[in-house]
């Protein structure tokens, strides 16, 4: 059971006025509490200013960092957050209140690896069937209508951590619940998400982080065909690191991929942010 | 202020585990009721069904029309109906628990005309800048990722009460709250829903009637350039009816639509799918 608070105060319950619950009038960040710290909290926050910036949705930073160390500091040392912010209450349509009250709603969950923790050697994934909404205004935030990521995660079958999730007329975008990175050619790269996908934290941390060790990576529109080509492939995000692709399944069969340089320097990068404040 | 039902009983606060709040996870429908009685209510009730089945909630129809006569027993005759289906508590990540407990929420909201009710010669409307997401898999389903229909709603000036809404690549599909029927050249057209909105129920309704009476609607790829040369144009949902428009503000400036014989059969089905139980 999560610890969490509302507004600062323990509380779990909102009204089913709030947008958030009527319409998906939010945008919210998981983090990976490491230490008691949030890791990579100045990109989760610039993230969710950004979010709050483009739906006009006033958020109170020092307050919201207040909350979150308070929440941290009852709560064990290694876990994950959750944050949402919701545009509150009001209206029966679509159009906020000219006023509102917005929500910070925090939630603390301690950490258990998943069940079935990847190997070493890499994760077995697929190619999710449902196709990812497409909308290029929406790519930078992390809003809370994940409708697609739920569907794409109940079809995904159990013996696979994670699958790839493509638009509709074919383009390679993401994980359900993670941005992807493969090596081509000896080149690494990540799909652009021009039209479709979300910025994720760890996805943006490891170009910054390859950009300064002089390894420019380029994102591109990523074609099915340069999936099953590629030598290296990898899961990323913000809670559990970077995860190697060992074999993807796909309709055609199945694809094998190799550990090399660029996957063993994500990972260090993703190590990195853990250990140290970010 | 509303009233509200949640699994039958007095309540009006949900967790903040629930899924709908968290990702959207759930479907929804809005209903005119007309002197007690929900208006449209089958096929309110075949998309609520289809949207159900569609992510795998169960529903348990018997029970949600005992409690939505309950509600509407104990209110004034006339307002307007929100049920909202929503998948339930459980899990932490987008992936659904095998087994969660749907939640049946009902809302009732007493009749307020619209603070300005639209002139009988027509409305005023514009076209919305923010895109609608495109996903040719969700459009049969109501669900409730909405944010496109609020960022729309926000920017859209006071004095339009409707505004239509284009995929990013031009398509012109549907209004922010409702859908939209057109004259061209001498035939009613509508957009095709193949790439995205919603397929409202008053348009189902619309094209039902104008089937039976030897119209056939054509369904089609609408530019805007067609927009702009159609000779009658018109919103309709299920809660307003059918509002023709009377001039359109474009970026490159107005045009005038006329009230032919379409617009007023529209408006007379409309009419009648209030007086009658249909």
């Amino acid at each position: 059971v999560a610890a969490s608070l509302i507004n600062g105060e323990p509380q779990g319950q909102v009204t089913i006025a709030d947008r958030s619950f009527q319409y998906g009038d939010g945008v919210f960040e998981t983090l990976r509490v490491v230490a008691g710290r949030p890791t990579l909290w100045p990109l989760h926050l610039q993230r969710l200013q950004a979010g709050c910036d483009f739906l006009n949705i006033p958020l109170n930073v020092p307050i919201l960092e207040r909350e979150l160390a308070g929440l941290l500091a009852s709560n064990p040392a290694n876990g994950i957050a959750k944050i949402i912010v919701s545009r509150g209450a009001g209206g029966r349509g679509y159009r906020p209140p000219e006023v509102a009250e917005p929500l910070r709603v925090l939630q603390f969950f301690p950490w258990t690896p998943e069940p079935a923790s990847p190997p070493a050697d890499g994760i077995e994934a697929c190619i999710c069937a449902h196709p990812l909404s497409q909308n290029p205004v929406l790519t930078r935030y992390k809003h809370l209508c994940r409708l697609d990521q739920v569907i794409a995660s109940r079809e995904l079958p159990k013996q696979f951590p994670e699958g790839i999730m493509l638009t509709d007329d074919g383009l390679v975008i993401e994980g359900t619940r993670s941005n992807i990175f493969l090596v081509t050619h000896n080149r690494l790269v990540t799909p652009s998400l021009h039209r479709a996908g979300v910025q994720g934290v760890m996805r943006e941390y490891l170009l910054d982080r390859f950009r300064e060790e002089g390894c420019e990576v380029d994102q591109q529109d990523i074609t099915i065909a340069n999936l099953l080509g590629a030598s290296e492939l990898f899961f990323c995000n913000s809670v559990f690191g970077v995860w190697p692709v060992r074999e993807l399944t796909h309709s055609g069969g199945r694809v094998g991929y190799g550990m090399g340089d660029m996957t063993h320097q994500a990972i260090r990068y993703a190590q990195e942010a853990y250990r140290e404040d970010t």
